[in-house]
Order: C-alpha cells, then structure tokens, then sequence
C-alpha cells in the first residue's frame, strides 16, 4: 500500500483527496495536516467523513515523515519549500498548487508575484496533464499538478492543435466554474443568497491560469499560442464547462477535425468523446475523473467550437493528482478512479 | 387607461406581462386569452395570483375585441395571423413571438421553415429594440418584439459597432440563460434532478436567434456582419449574460471605446453601464427592465470582452414589451417599469 | 410625503425596506445609515440598486433629524437607545429588531440575555403583527416589529386557537426558513457549497423566537400557551414555511375549523386562505406581504396540520414593518404593497 | 460473483442501483430491463454512463433468465407477478416497490387499491429494514425494500419506542424529501422553474409510506401505533430529513434516552448517532447509505425530537436494497456501501 500524506487536507481540494484515496485499492492515508485545524479531526471540520476519516489533523513534518508521497494543497507560494523537503527526503511531491505549474521564472513573477527559490528543483518538476506528458510523468518524483481551468480548457482542442487543423491566433475559452474552485472560505461572493440565481464573469482577461493554459497549448502546437480567457462563476457546487472557439484553417473540413479527435482520444479512459449533436454537461461528470468532450462546427463563420466539461474538483484538482501519483509508482492509471457519475 | 390584452397569458412570457402591468399607472388589463386553459382562471394555473388577478381566459377574439393593445405570446407561426386581425381591427399588436421579427422571408424561411403570409402587413412592423430602433416604433401599430438572446447580445457591442471601433468579422456571442427561456412545458432537461447542478451548451451555432442578431447589428454597422452564436443553459429561472468578444480595429484604444460607451448609452435608463472593474451579473437585474453592461479589455489578444445581463423575463421578453407599448402610446418609456431589481 | 429613515440599511431588511419604500407612493426616504459602510453609497454595496438608490450612508443621528419615522434594523440590545431618541423627537419609531417585542422582562433576559434600559418607553411600544392587534397599532409611535417565524407560525393557527377548537398544550412549529433570515454576514455554513443541496434543523428547541411566539398565541387564546418550536433551513434566498400541529379538541370537526378560518381572514388582504386540497407553498409569495395559509386534517389521529407561507425578508421583516407604518400614518394598509408574487 | 438483474432499469432507484452495483465487489450486473428503453443503451437515456455501462434494455424474462438476484424497481402493483416468477426460478427477488411492504391486505387494499395476489408468496416476504429485522431477512429469498420515508422516519425514533421510553399515541413525523423521490418523470411540480426557491408540504396525513411506517412503530413497541405523516417537497435532488415529534413518558429522562440510542445503535454501520448539539444534515449523507441521527430535547414540552437524515435514493432505495441483498448472499453487510459521502 502506498502511503499518502495530505498536507492542506481540510481545504476542499485537500477533504476530496481523501474521499477518493479511502477508496483506492492500493493506497493508504498515512497523515493529514492543516494549518487552520492542527489538532482537530477532520470529522469535526466535515461530519460527513464521521467514522470514516476521524483522523486528526498533524504538522507537516509528520506528513512528510510518514508517508511515501505527499499531496499538498497550499496557496501558492508555500509549495516550493515543501516540495524541497519531500525530495530531499526521497519522497513524491504532488502539488495541487501553483508554484511548480510555469516553466518559465518570468511568467511566474508576472502573474504570481514570486520566484523560483530553487531552479534545480524546478527543472526537476514535471507538468501532470496525463493525457499529453504522460511519458514525462513516468520516473518523476515531482509533479505540478495542473489547475481547473488549465485542464479542461486544453483537453478541448488539443486534438485540433496537434494536427494543425485551427488557427493558433485568437483562441477563445469562455469557461465557467462551480463556486468549491473558489475554496472554502465564506466570502461575500460565496455567501449563498447572493451566488444563488446569479451568474457573472470575473477577472476578465486576467486570470492566473492564463499562462498556464498558453504553456500547453503552445507545447501542444509547437507554437506561441496566446489566448483570450474568461471564467465565469456558475452557481453550482461542482464543475467546468470550458467552451473554446477557434478559426478552422482554410482547406480543413469538420470531418477531419471529428476523425482527429477520434484517432487522439481513442484509448484515453478519462476523455470520453460525445457523439455529434451531443453538448458535454458538467452533470454527467460530477464526482468522477471523466472529462466530456464535444465538437461543434459553425459553417457560417467556419469555426469549430470545442466543450470540454470536468468536474473542477476531481480531473480539475484530487482526481487527476491520483491519476499522477498512479503513474509514478507504477499502477494502472485507472486505479481507484473508475466512478460512476451519479445520474442525478 | 390603455386596455391591455393579452393572448396566450399562461405561458411564462404571457404571466409575466400580467404581473407587470398589474403594475402599470396607465394601463389595466381588458382580457387574457390561453388555448390551454380556456375558461380556467389564471390563479388556477399559477397560484401565486390568488386575488391579484383572476381573471378567466377567454379566446383570442374576446381578447382582441375588449383591448387597445394586444401583445401575443405564441408559438412561430401563429401570430401573423392574428396580428392582421389586430391591425385591421385598428389596435396596436405586440408580439413576443418570432413572426415579424426577421426582415428577409428567405432567412425567415430559412430558420423557421415559415412564410410571410401577407408582405404588406410585414412591411408596416417595426423591430422593437426601443434603445436602437425607438425613432422607428414611434407612431407604428405592428411591433416585433425581440427574443431575449438578440436583445442582450447586441446591447453589449452596439456603441463599439456603431463607430466602427470593433471588426465586423468573427464576433462571438457566448450567451448563457436560465431556464424560463425554455418555457413552461416540463421537459426532461428541465427535470429539477436533471437541471440542477448541471450546465451545458445546447443548438451551438444553429439557434434560430442567430439571424436575428446579425440583422441587427447589420443595421448598426452598415456592415452584413455574421456572428458566432452559442446558448448555454443556466441553472437559474431567470437571466441571461451575453458575453460577446470581438476584435478591436487597429489603432483603437480601450478608451475610445469606453467613452463610446458612455456616449451612446448616457441617456438610456434601461441600460446601466458599470465602472471598470465591475462585471455585469443577472443577479442585479432580475425582475427588472434593466440591462446591465460591463466592458473589459484583452491587451494581450487586443479584443473587446463586453458583457450584458438582462432578466430573459423582463427586458427579454415582457418587460420590453411594455416598453414598447409605451412607446407606442406616447408615454414615458419608463412608466410602470421603474423596478429595484432585489438584493437577493 | 413621509420620510422615512432607515437606520442598519445595508442588512438584509434593510435593503428590503429600501426597495419596498422606492414603491411607494406615500413615502420617500429620506436618510439612510450603516455603521459598516458610513459614508459608502448603498449602490456600492448593493450594485442592483445602481442609479435606483444612489444615496449615501449616514450616522444615525443625521437619519433620526431627517425622518418623520425611523426604521431600525439593528443587531438586538442597539435599538432601545435609538427609539428612546426617536420617541423624545416625536418621531415614529418601528423597530425590526427584538428589543420591544417581549412584554416580559425575565423573558427578554432570559432568551437575549439583555435588560428593558427604560420600562416606561417599553410600555409605550406595541407589537405590530397588525392582522391580530391592528387596533393596538393605531395612534402609537413605538412598534415592534415582529419576527419572521413569530409571523408565520401564530397566523397558520390562530382561527383555531382564537375560536378555542384546538388544544393549546402540545402544539408544534416545524418551521423551515430561507437563507436571508441569517443575514448578510458570510458564514460556514451560508458558504454556497456546504448549503446548496442541503437542509437540516438548528437551534432545536432553543431559539429566541419561541417566547415570542408563545406570547401571541397566548394573547389570542387566553391561556398561557407553551410550544415546541424547531427552525430548519432551506437552501432557498426567500421564503418561511411553517408547518403547526395541533390537537383538535374533542366534538369539533374540521368544517367547523375551516369555517372559522374563512370568518377570521375574511376581510384580511395579505392572508389568502387556500382551497382544500392546495398546499401554501413559499414559491407563491415571494417578493410579497402575502402569507398563505392552508389547513389540513388528519383524522387519523384527529390533528388540525395548518400551513403558512410567508416572504421572510417582507411579511417576515420589511414588508409588514411598512405595513405597521401605513397603519400609523393612517394610509389605507395595502399602500405600497399590492404586489403580484412573481409566477418563477 | 452474485449476478444482479435489473428491471426498472431506467427509473431512478433503478439507475442509481446500477451505479452502486458497478462499485460492488462480489456482484456484478448480468442484465437490465425497462419498458420505455427496451433495445436501448442505458448510457443514452443517462450519458453520465457512457463507456461505464453501456448495456442494452432487455425484457423482464431475459433479466430473471441471466440472474441469481433481481431488483425491481416498478410502479406498485407489478412486482407481484415479477417476484412469483423469480421465487418459482429459485432467484432471489429484491422488489423496491410496496407490493410486499405491508403484511395486512386490507391496509394495501386501503391504501394502494389493490389486492395480494399469492398470498402465499406475501408470506414468504420480509420486510427488508436490515437495522431492525437483520435476522428475518437471512434465508429469506423475497425481500420488500423499504421506501424512503419509512426508513428514515423508524430510524428517528427506534431507541425510544423501543425502550419504552415515549408515549406511542400522538407522534409526529415531519418530513422534507428532496425532488427524486418523485421519479424521473416530468412533470410541472418538478420542472426547474416551479420548484426551484419554492417549498410545500403534499398529501398531508394521506401519503402511502403513513401505514408502512406504522406498521414498522407496531413491531419495535409492540402497539398499535397511529402517527401524523406530512410530506415536504425540497428543492434539492436527493435526501430525506425526518424531523420526528414525541412527548417522553413521565419519570425518563433525556439521558436515559440518549443511552438507549447509543447502545442500541452501537454495532450499526450505517446508522450514525450524532454528538448532542448536532443536527442532522442530508448534505452529510448524500450518495451513502448512512442514516445520520441527532436527538433533541424540549424541555418545556417535554418532548424529543429526532432527525434522521438519508440519502432517499441510496438508504431510502437501492443501498438498503444492496444491504440486503448482501444480508441474503452471506456477505459482509457492508459490502459494496463503505462509500464516504462527498464534503461537498
């Protein structure tokens, strides 16, 4: 059994990563810590783990002491010190944070106001989007765990990138989020009477998984891919519909572009490719790792419109870290995360 | 009092213009007509009337002959018929339908499958989006009333289109609505188990409003301008926000196009221009008239991001309405719809 | 005019009676203030009122001068001071706060932990649930101003209990309220995601509602009423349901109970009782004063099962605080608040 | 591996126990059945299980042919055939309908309209409520699987009735269920609109689950047991809370009571008494098969009131009915049911 440690465990990132290793066959909750409730159980933070995870909420250096990988879900800026202690220890680092995400120190100090405390670290650090590193993943120890954002917008299009079927110029991803991507601690934004029967986008054009999704797509291309990205903040507990618009390059037909998606997500059990006229709903990927696919076609202005619908807290945040830390230590990727999504 | 009557009055858009002008200082309702529930009350159908209005649906011809104004809230197809009747009769017809809203018959053929069954009666209707077209409507007796999508949408964009400060070519409509727009007809995606906590796009760049968008936007550019246009559906009744992107023409600033802005829309209550920084949100505008805009800046990718958010119910449908019929009748455009939209 | 100050504005009823005040004809407001955002614009904190209400927000002193009545929406133990200076003005003082609405001293100290700081303005007030002590209202200055579930839960049973027909030991209130009537203030457990989808009881048998209750029900019955009285919370903005059991006392039937209801709301706007069969529900009376009431028997075990229905933001707070002042000020009692609960 | 049949296959119970079923260890599903899909894939009427069960409607012969246990989940007065054919196949037979729920005929003929058919088979039936009448279902090959209120209304109030420790005569179980508990059908108290921010309660003290909840009260005390049954509608998808009223026998005290619900409860899984000053919530319970339950004391009244809290569709339907089949086959009990309800 592997031994997991959870540091950040009360945060909702950090509670849905123990749902899901409780039930993974080959792993084991080995310590939990949390700065808010150091000492508490993580029962009485949330009863509905009562008799299933009482485990009481320790320091970090005992995670890291007992345990084979740990998972830390921090605010950024707190994940580099971490991750350097958990290496120097011979242990794998999942962060379900920022700090590791950008390769490039740059962007980092642009969008998150830090820097690289550690360079070597860095190089050492893998970007965790199983579906296009997963090659990468493989023997790493270190892993940046991708954002919500910065997961499904990608698995929209990257089909059409990949095989140069769409203009790498004016990338749109209109994407909307359920409110847990916004954490757990009540704001006025949050409080419910004023979420509840509303809608609006935010941090319009200037949301830090911007560069984020711009580093993948421009791997995915090869190209300098810049993009226009604006969340939006649905009034449910779960999910992301991204939707992604982009020019079809003259001469390629819809046919080509369904055909491509077909040959590049025909063994990913995580992508599941809907049929035509189908929408991807983020209803049918709630609590699950799936992410849902569909491709549209506007003939009238020959674009093709791409809707990639996860659920932000599993294949957006816990879901996907266990699907790396499957593929560090050598396991079935599915392993653990083969969940039916309720129908209701 | 303007006698007011109302044909098709238990459909949502119908018992929505009830309620408002219940509300109106100059108008009253003469009779309400319904196919479904012919002879029942109206506070049968929707309880929450009780002794506000119960009045018994009549018939069409009831309803035409007891009214100064009729408005119609049928399905396509339905109302021309009417509407020759109403203005044969010499009253005033407002319709929420489809029927005279698209100026071309080939495009009316194209996305409705209909025809114009009397060219001359079509040549006499205005489209009656008071904030462009107000000039137009004054003195006319045949008022299309436009859809909720095609009144939002171009609301967000017409002071950059009108001068010329965006590019005609590739704009994107990402409209999201809650789910009154679909009407009162239980279906299984309006099912609460299978709506709730859900969100997905739906009819994406084939939704009949499409046409009617670009019509006016044509209008408003002198340009034949083609759109993007993709509807979502919203886990809210009411609401929808349009996010529209669209690339600003080299040379312009955001300035220009924020004091384009503040120009074109300085005197017009019904539309609420928010400060930078602010994002327009359907929660401030329910069971209101009013359409709230923000407009945001993408320097990196150089385009427009405009939102707008307008209650579907209201400014979508009755409420605008209203707004015509006082237009019509030489009233202040604001009487009777001077709403607070609530805090929550 | 009135004017009508509005002290504790940016609160939940606060904001409402803003609304509510707008609408109406006979009144203005004149003043409005916030400790937590003197000096800020109402539109500010709340951006639906945005050219509605633009005001700023005073110290109290600046509203008591400028209004012929004060409304105070004020945490309990604040408002005792105010109205004593409201009162020595000769202003109207109309108190939605718990501060006037026990005649009891030990029981104010009791359930509020609080003292009567001066026992001859206490005897002054009178409590405003005007379809039960209308008369009392009339001609006084100082109103208490009830509750939400004190509202409710008396109105669902008083024919019963004024006529004698059920027994006035072992009566239960299984209420179950909105989210706004915890206020606006951002807590764990108004967080959107830990409330959506959820719905469980509070304060079990403890809530500071329960003597209130139980004076009015003993003030119609005649008889010292003791009550088991269980709030729960709805994952809804807007809304109080009250579901109350009774005994019905031996030999009388339930057509002797109904027709007592149908004498007792006889003449009483804002109480629609229902047909036998329909059952009140909150849906039917948002955004209005109305409560609807439906009565039920079980005769199985021979219990009257009477329901209520109320807005808890306005017959619960805002609404019937207006109510009280039409009442004072001699208006006809429905002035500005005839309003159609909207159908969704 | 315990091959499972399924028919109602399409309904929610039935779709929701394909789900569990998926997760199950020991058990795997061998065939479904519906009536309206017949020779459709279950992952088109529900595109949550796409790739995940893609298997095909068959009729209800080729089901029992290819299983060793069969759940049925059809509209009462149709397993009785179902559960004949089965018994006389030697399958086991799990029917989630009321057909064997009730052991007196004429209670079914009073409350259904329909009469037993085999009155052997009747005989042969247990009552599948695992937490009180376990050892009745071991051996046992026909199990009548509890409904949603009448498993969580009994598990409220156990301890006491059992012990002797409340008065049998004047109970009262106020109950909220979420809208799934209605089915998948459409219809206008389910559409989104309508039930979205509204509440109510339905077939006051005339709900089917009041003699089956009797029936249950009759057997733990011993009496004859009447209660008062009134149903709420929740605007939510799933969970039940029981809210259950009864006044405590002269000389107990609450700490007796307290006791008896810890001893009695303390080998039971999925029952999870809560710590005094908690409150049952169904968010903690949702997609599990744990009935959370809190108990409360009015002293004033006397009165306890418990809250039970479940999942309608997993304890109130096809977890209790994969609990007993678990009971039937020698499994483990919780076998397939170690699921940790999801924080949020």
């Amino acid at each position: 059994m592997i031994k997991v440690g959870i540091v950040g465990a009360t945060g909702y990132a950090g509670v849905e990563l123990v749902r899901l290793i409780t039930a993974h066959p080959e792993a084991e909750i080995a310590a939990i810590s949390s700065v808010s409730f150091e000492g508490q159980k993580l029962s009485e933070v949330y009863p509905s783990y009562k008799f299933l995870n009482d485990m009481t909420c320790e320091n970090q250096d005992a995670v890291v002491e007992k345990s084979d990988v740990i998972f830390a879900a921090l605010p950024h800026g707190l994940s580099q010190e971490l991750g350097k202690k958990c290496i120097d220890s011979g242990k794998a680092f999942i962060d379900l944070g920022a700090d590791f995400r950008l390769e490039s120190e740059d962007e980092y100090a642009e969008w998150y106001g830090g820097k690289f405390l550690d360079k070597e670290l860095h190089a050492q650090s893998v970007y965790g989007l199983p579906e296009f590193f997963r090659d990468k993943i493989k023997g790493k120890k270190l892993v940046a765990n991708p954002g919500c954002y910065t997961t499904c917008s990608p698995l929209a299009i990257a089909p059409a990138i990949v095989n140069g079927l769409i203009e790498t110029k004016g990338i749109i991803c209109d994407c909307k989020s359920g409110v847990t991507g916004a954490g757990r601690k009540p704001t006025q934004g949050s409080h419910f009477p004023e979420l509840n029967e509303g809608f609006h986008a935010y941090k319009v054009a200037s949301h830090r998984h911007t560069p984020e999704i711009e580093q993948t797509l421009s791997k995915l291309s090869g190209e300098n891919v810049t993009i226009t990205f604006v969340p939006h903040l649905l009034p449910v507990n779960r999910g992301i519909l991204a939707t992604v618009y982009a020019d079809i390059k003259d001469g390629v037909s819809f046919e080509q572009i369904r055909k491509a998606y077909e040959y590049y997500y025909k063994d990913e059990f995580f992508v599941r490719l809907l049929d035509d006229g189908s929408c991807a709903d983020i209803h049918n990927v709630r609590y699950s790792n799936f992410c849902d696919v569909s491709i549209h076609h506007d003939p009238r202005a020959n674009k093709l419109v791409a809707c990639a619908a996860i659920d932000n807290m599993v294949k957006g945040a816990a879901g996907q870290a266990i699907q790396n830390m499957n593929i560090i230590f050598g396991l079935d990727e599915k392993t653990g995360l083969v969940i039916v999504p309720p129908a209701f």
